[in-house]
């Protein structure tokens, strides 16, 4: 554990709340102990719903490192990730992720996860989304010309 | 249903895959008829694991309408949105998705999302990265600071 990563990413946490740019989370990425990538919230600066503090961080540590895996890094967030920042973990790769307050703790403060959870796990099929589907031969065709191209890059 | 959306959104994913920005998916994002947010795949193009078809068409719709929230928006896409995707269509608060080829047809040509459906359904403790809980106190400090001020935006 580097504990230099856990105060860089409360001191983001931190910066965020002064400024009013999103809510109260920060995170760091670590590469070789070295910090790679850091941000914190920037929901309501940026008007980006996405703008959380993870992908904020693992978005510039991949700018940074100039690839799109982080296999090789640890992430330090001040709240455990929510179910867009844990599958953005996933698709980065990123096999360590450090934490301090947890789900339960964000919902106490008006982030509750909850729902997102139990749509994802089927335990909730009437308050998510309306999920319709159509065009699925069109949308196919688009899979197998990828499928079918000889210099496509697997991620 | 606008036709428009996801011909758009297929028109996306295939320019992608022509100019090898990534994975063979396109999404858009219309409000009032109208498209407000447009994008690809560009996770290769960009050195961007978030960078999803859906992220980018969500970003740049908020961009264009100056907010955060699309709870008056639909979203096409031309695949079922990975969990980091639904999570963002969450967080967005859009009410309605149209959505072409299902989480098995993306399976079927390399991008599987059952890892990640599993691990956040607790059905996998074993293959996600290692989560360490530390300095929730510290962390938890930030949150009260956050709650305790007067002029925070609740999103």
């Amino acid at each position: 554990m580097n504990n230099h990563g856990m105060d860089v990413a409360i001191i983001e946490a931190k910066s965020g709340v002064e400024n009013g740019d999103g809510g109260p989370f920060g995170a760091v990425v670590i590469h070789n102990g070295i910090i790679v990538g850091k941000g914190h919230n920037e929901v309501v600066l940026h008007n980006d719903p996405t703008a959380h503090a993870e992908i904020v961080a693992i978005r510039r540590a991949c700018a940074y490192l100039g690839r799109f895996d982080l296999s090789d890094c640890e992430l330090y967030t001040t709240c455990e990730p929510c179910p867009m920042c844990f599958a953005a973990v996933q698709w980065a790769g990123i096999k360590k992720v450090y934490y301090g307050c947890n789900r339960d703790d964000a919902a106490q403060i008006g982030f509750d996860d909850k729902l997102i959870y139990d749509i994802l796990n089927g335990n909730n099929t009437t308050d998510g989304p309306e999920m319709i589907n159509c065009c699925r031969d069109e949308s196919f065709k688009i899979f197998e010309m990828w499928y079918n191209k000889n210099d496509k890059v697997q991620y």
